[in-house]
């Protein structure tokens, strides 16, 4: 699959280190590659594509989290005792280096990824895009404030109560948060190690989601009923009281709940304190104890000590506090925290996504100083649950309140990464473009590519096809088509439609007397090509739908027009002896949409002709 | 389903009292049910059945360790200080109950589960049921005892690192401890909460899964690809070296190995440190810190002080110290223990399942009493990984060594408890029938149900159908039936061989060309009744089976002759119409044994007959 990203990686490097220099935005920046070293690779990237090489990313320009190693840069998680020069790039980096994306630097973040807001370093605290005087939002700050100054496409964050969506809601883009170690961690500086996650920041959801296909996958394995997406009408919960949020912002957020529902969403208010609880537990419990795990030693030698120059008083307060913490009350906050987990699931019974606020309001610089606890803590009142109940995240831009962007965040349940995608789509809203500078969009046709199954999907094949989850392509002819009567039979397995297909000319198709009324199709050496469609899914899916279909229909192995294959509809002899015959009309559709007469007609003669196949007959 | 186990409940209530007075070993039983509840139940579980109530478990005698709940008996952990008084029985026992067993009494532990060797409790150290100078084993101890010695059916024990499995071992029976949480731990004192399993005791495997299925479900969902038994020629993994065993055990672990090869199994040594570190946490490390959040505050109170009667000091003292580890050691030793157990899972890539004596030795309780701790920790070499790996695990008696019983145990990977539960079939030995009482052992035929899918299994269906598994039943006719060429596909996909099966009287059969041979198979309303078998698969299963299906092949709805349906293999119209039809022979196998030159014509005609089936020639 090559890509279709508009220009050349040459061009597209100078043009970044020119919008980099025009914006003057030193504190994005813990490291920036050099001119030499970014067009030295960007020739070669180009070189690369000309000779035709598969590279799905080809030039896409990524900004990566300075918690996150890129071979050759100093990982110092924005503390500048702790840097160590990793020799080789992270997983998560790597898979997209190798699929074309040229890093153009390491970011700035709050220490350690302790934070919410972006103010917590020692190389300055990161500003909003747009309004100087108010807080980037963290911990991924730099990432963020890169792709939404249209500095990098895509960029690395990452996540433990958060920090890949809070800064994308605060900064108007997108921030994808996959189901925990669907990404790998390798080469990551730990947070709280159980709940950490590397996400995604784009301008566009289908970057991320190209980016997320690319990023993911053999890390931890997809289930094999693995939903690939949601219904055609989803049903979403949301908060019945939004905390923390100023009035006008509740008010928006009723709003973008209407326009849901309006589009043909069923929305429904739930109880939200389950929820809530588990941030309690992440802020005054016991769990903060993982964050001295994974950095608390290195705070208590001579490099990260209390005199040490570079490390953030509020952060190494936080991590320091969390070494007295004793084991058995980490042990009582865990199974309480499973118990939360077990309510607040009980309350998502049914729904297919919960929808919330990304962050809860904007503040200022100068509102982040004065309490710099309190603010960091309420700023994350809908994102701390969810990486401690294993869900998934998608936050996308929905417009503006109060001088403020606005962001919504679909949250699913683990593993239900393809159906929040799915629902954000819905919501998403085009960004207004960066001032200085846009990077190329990717566009939508550059989608991923099933891994199981033959024939291409289409380009908008959701992300975990791309990322190691299995899927078999089912074509259909009739009463399963998009809209059609027996579709929802597959939309509730988490089927996702891929668009139109057309069989190989070897199939006859009759009209078959069942409710509903469906085509019968079986081969025939003087067959003809028919109209169908293409859904994919899940193994498990497919064999519960198999289980469950009645006589006369069958499933096989059906060709397709382009050569390809896939599991397709048969009728069994007897019926396709009986019914009448409306091969000619090529497409289903094009038959229903007869006059009916002609139809009640055929049905006559079919039922009298229902006299079965045997062999005897045919000798 | 109505249960065969011989004689009323009355009769054996009271064959059992007379036992338990015979066999004068008070040290079993925390609390005894009085003779006079005893038989009240037994009559009126009596009546039920005789009233046709569907009762799969009627009268069988149930003993319960007694930190699992038991309405109205004081639940003591072998802690009298500690004891309370449920008013409801824990989840597992409820669901035995209502099944027909019939609770005896509650039985002796190591005090809080905490131990393998059953002499650390108050109430008296249990000792081995044939050798008195021997111990137990524990923690389950008087469970162990009562089934070994046939005082009780079946019995609960607990198991978080070996404690249901250890006394099973040096008792001569079975102990099932199935995956995680696939047994609600709901109404039993926790012992790690993290890793603990209620699990069942019994003389023969066949009674200990039909109790199982009884037990376990509706806590932790089964996979949609879960596995429902091993193929046919499993592999298996054991220890490359057997620490902790003296050489006369070595040996017999080696003879069993040997006797498995020459029965058809794949064995092969595997380097087992990673699985003997793990264990190393668990005693040396901080995740001991789980015992202190379980119990610790009461061992810190007036109740549980230093002074009060009845803590074991041995175990006190474990207890006591866990208070001190710090969370960030505990997360720590997690994270290795996750490390630990990626590693082992590489080392069981390819095989079903690893083998591992259950206990490496048998002391005597002085041994035990000269070096409590050291003797207990080496009793857990084979036992201790298995739950913080997440593995389930089938101990099972395989005759006896130097004196004592020898016991084998098939650990299965998460949720492969069907896997596990197959191989050990193979293994388990008939145990010596106990001296004084044989409590009646359950049939065979008394298995569970599938919960899905038309049509009852056979009664030996693995016990997580019972227990909410899903499977879907696939009637093959051909090459898929056992033996056959393409069965490996299916047993491959974890199917289970659910025994033969007719057809309903309207498909008929033709020989079809591929390779290997296959029959087809098309309803016909001239249709005779074919022999075929029965697999059960799971819903993945089945789906990538379909995936994978060539033309002209086709699955659908089937009937059979006992009125159920099921998934069924139908050939297209094309193959249908070419074959040479062998309905006649009612039976593929039949068609296969015949002469080699009847076949040789038939194929020639059918060669010329393949000119497909279209509507157009029908009219």
């Amino acid at each position: 699959m090559s890509t279709t990203i508009t220009g050349s990686a040459t061009r597209r490097v100078k043009a970044a280190l020119a919008a980099i220099a025009a914006v003057d935005r030193p504190e994005i920046w813990i490291t920036l590659r050099s001119a030499d070293d970014l067009l030295a690779e960007a020739v070669s990237i180009d070189a690369e594509v000309a000779g035709g090489a598969d590279l799905p990313l080809a030039g896409l320009l990524l900004a990566v989290k300075n918690n996150v190693d890129v071979a050759g840069i100093p990982t110092t998680a924005a503390c500048p005792g702790f840097a160590y020069v990793p020799a080789r790039d992270a997983e998560a980096v790597a898979r997209l280096r190798s699929a074309g994306a040229l890093v153009l630097g390491a970011t700035n973040l709050d220490q350690f990824a302790t934070g919410l807001v972006g103010t917590r370093s020692p190389y300055g605290a990161v500003r909003d895009s747009r309004r100087p005087g108010y807080i980037s939002g963290g911990s991924s700050s730099g990432s963020a404030v890169a792709v939404a100054l249209g500095l990098a496409d895509i960029a690395i964050g990452t996540d433990t109560a958060g920090s890949g969506r809070v800064p994308a809601g605060l900064q108007g883009i997108v921030g994808l948060k996959a189901t925990l170690n669907v990404v790998s961690t390798a080469g990551v500086v730990p947070a709280c190690r159980s709940w950490d996650a590397v996400t995604i920041f784009a301008r566009h959801l289908a970057t991320a989601e190209l980016a997320m296909g690319v990023m993911a996958g053999n890390s931890r394995a997809w289930p094999a009923d693995v939903r690939l997406a949601a219904p055609s009408r989803p049903r979403i919960a949301y908060p019945a009281s939004l905390p923390a949020l100023p009035s006008e912002w509740a008010a928006e957020f009723s709003r973008q709940v209407d326009r849901l529902r309006a589009s043909g969403v069923a929305a429904e208010a739930i109880e939200f304190e389950d929820f809530l609880q588990a941030a309690k537990l992440l802020y005054d419990g016991g769990l903060v104890a993982e964050r001295y795990a994974a950095v608390g030693s290195f705070l208590e030698t001579a490099g990260g000590g209390p005199d040490a120059a570079g490390t953030d008083p509020t952060v190494a307060g936080i991590i320091r506090a969390a070494g007295s913490v004793p084991a058995h009350r980490y042990v009582a906050d865990t199974a309480r925290l499973q118990e939360l987990k077990r309510a607040a699931m009980a309350r998502l019974e049914g729904f297919d996504a919960l929808l919330v606020p990304t962050a809860p309001f904007h503040p200022t610089l100068a509102e982040v100083a004065a309490d710099p606890v309190g603010v960091n803590s309420r700023m994350g009142t809908y994102t701390n649950f969810c990486n401690l109940f294993d869900m998934c995240a998608v936050a996308v831009p929905a417009g503006e309140v109060d001088g403020a962007q606005f962001g919504l965040t679909v949250v699913g349940r683990t593993f239900d990464d393809a159906v929040a995608a799915n629902i954000a789509r819905r919501i998403e809203s085009t960004p207004a473009p960066p001032a200085l500078f846009v990077a190329a969009a990717v566009p939508a046709s550059a989608g991923p590519e099933a891994t199981a199954g033959a024939g291409r999907p289409s380009s908008s094949a959701p992300w975990p096809l791309a990322a190691g989850a299995v899927a078999v392509p089912l074509v259909v002819v009739g009463a399963h088509r998009k809209g059609q009567p027996l579709a929802p039979e597959l939309e509730r397995l988490g089927a996702f439609w891929d668009g139109p297909v057309r069989t190989a000319a070897r199939y006859r198709m009759v009209s078959l007397d069942t409710v509903p009324p469906k085509p019968g199709v079986y081969r025939s050496d003087d067959g003809a090509e028919l109209a169908g469609e293409r859904w994919l899914l899940s193994p498990a899916a497919l064999g519960t739908f198999l289980a469950a279909l009645p006589e006369p229909m069958l499933l096989g192995s059906i060709q397709l027009a382009d050569g390809s294959s896939a599991v397709g509809f048969a009728c069994d002899t007897v019926a396709a002896a009986g019914g009448d015959d409306i091969t000619a009309y090529g497409d289903w559709l094009a038959d229903r949409s007869a006059p009916a007469k002609d139809r009640s007609i055929w049905r006559d003669v079919g039922g009298a002709a229902l006299v079965g196949f045997s062999r005897g007959e045919r000798r």
